[in-house]
């Protein structure tokens, strides 16, 4: 059994290592992840410059180790397509350092490599660390294992794919699991200006996050609870509730028409 | 009252010339958009890297046309946060040329822009042109002043964003318009793998789209039957109908506990 592991901090980052290791307990493990660091690109696919694998050296039992000039989306679709002699069982894409918490996922590079995963039909889950301190994800793998081996047995729906948060606490602080819904998150001050040397303006994005969603029932309240959040997400983003109000404005927009 | 607009097919696009026309006659315009093109960059945002607003020159009357260095994302980021001087009524992003269908609208530039508007609390849509031919944005502009002026009038519900896509076929012969639900895309031989002049692999991303979901209810069916697409996008993509099932892998994962 094969697992196709990739993330958005590029092949050296330490959670990625991590994860292989605990993994290749499980299955075959193919890494397939972007050269460097791709945070925060979205689902964003290459598609105007061509695209190279090459082979890295890699500690531990792997299948192969190959790093990408592209994005986590780009490392799903080509090991999917080419790169694999065989359709993995599952993708995995972490393991982050940091959340990928709350709309927040719609700009996560660790969530679009699960999301590519999804598309194709693979069970995908994205594993992020929530939290700062001294490297160190020995938890947050040996769940990402027990996680895999339950989603290897039941498996998950088609058009679904799992977003897992963990807590960056000591493993006795951890509170437990909270099946989440997604959060809303925004961010404040999003943008700094500057002044360059000439005079001109230019501008940096950041901010403050403006946590908007602590209730219990979130990802967001679920990690300041000291929960590991398990979020099933659906590619399908239809607002299927507010279809039929929508249908309201057809006579307005084409008259003469009811049509749906 | 103010319409910000932006695309992915840079500003120089003519779609988006198209739409700052149609909207002149309802409101103030702020173009702010990509300085050139960025298709399938998904919602991707620009955090390494300065941003810079470069004003363009613009036919026709608009508050402002700025070229941004960035995304879709960026453009209505850095807009709403510090380039607008007031609130905009309304996110629009688009003409794009091409359609943004099913799955695909989550690679999509275009619908990023809009997605971002909606993060932010704005009402806002994406517009494209699904078809080929002779440039010719006239009907499909038309269309989108008309809904603009409902979705002013009536609003749309909080994290809700539209995704519209008019066929581009001949004014007589558009069908009429059905609100959809977003059909699953997927394509066939995604990847091309050529050798370089010294014997080295590379690859290119593309391939054939594999239409999964041709029924009429779907926004591919709706354009594959000469009807404009109407499909209400929300930005909160937890699958509720799965989170029970979810919660029964629990205690496998955390002997002892059933707590959610």
């Amino acid at each position: 059994m094969l697992i196709l592991i990739t993330n958005d901090d590029g092949i050296y980052a330490p959670g990625l290592k991590a994860l292989s290791k605990v993994l290749a307990q499980i299955g075959k493990v193919a890494v397939v992840a972007p050269e460097k660091e791709r945070s925060a690109i979205g689902h964003g696919i290459t598609m105007h410059k061509p695209l190279r694998a090459t082979a890295v050296p890699w500690e531990g039992p792997v299948e192969m180790a190959l790093a990408i000039n592209g994005t986590p989306a780009d490392c799903v679709k080509l090991a999917l397509d080419t790169l694999l002699d065989e359709e993995p069982a599952l993708v995995v894409s972490g393991i982050n350092l940091g959340g990928n918490l709350g709309t927040d996922v719609l700009y996560s590079g660790t969530v679009s490599g699960a999301i590519e995963g999804c598309i194709n039909g693979r069970p995908s889950l994205a594993v992020s660390l929530a939290g700062e301190g001294p490297l160190d994800f020995s938890f947050a793998a040996a769940f990402t294992g027990r996680l895999v081996t339950a989603i290897i047995d039941r498996s998950l729906p088609e058009g679904t794919l799992l977003n897992v948060n963990i807590p960056y606490l000591p493993e006795g602080d951890i509170q437990g699991i909270a099946i989440t819904r997604l959060g809303r998150r925004r961010y404040l001050n999003t943008v700094t200006r500057r002044l360059d040397p000439r005079g001109r303006a230019y501008y940096w994005l950041a901010g403050e996050v403006a946590d908007l969603d602590q209730e219990a029932d979130t990802d967001i309240g679920a990690l300041g609870r000291g929960l590991i959040s398990l979020t099933p997400l659906q590619l399908d983003l239809t607002n299927y509730a507010f279809q039929k109000e929508l249908a309201s404005y057809l006579p307005f927009l084409w008259p003469g028409q009811g049509k749906r």
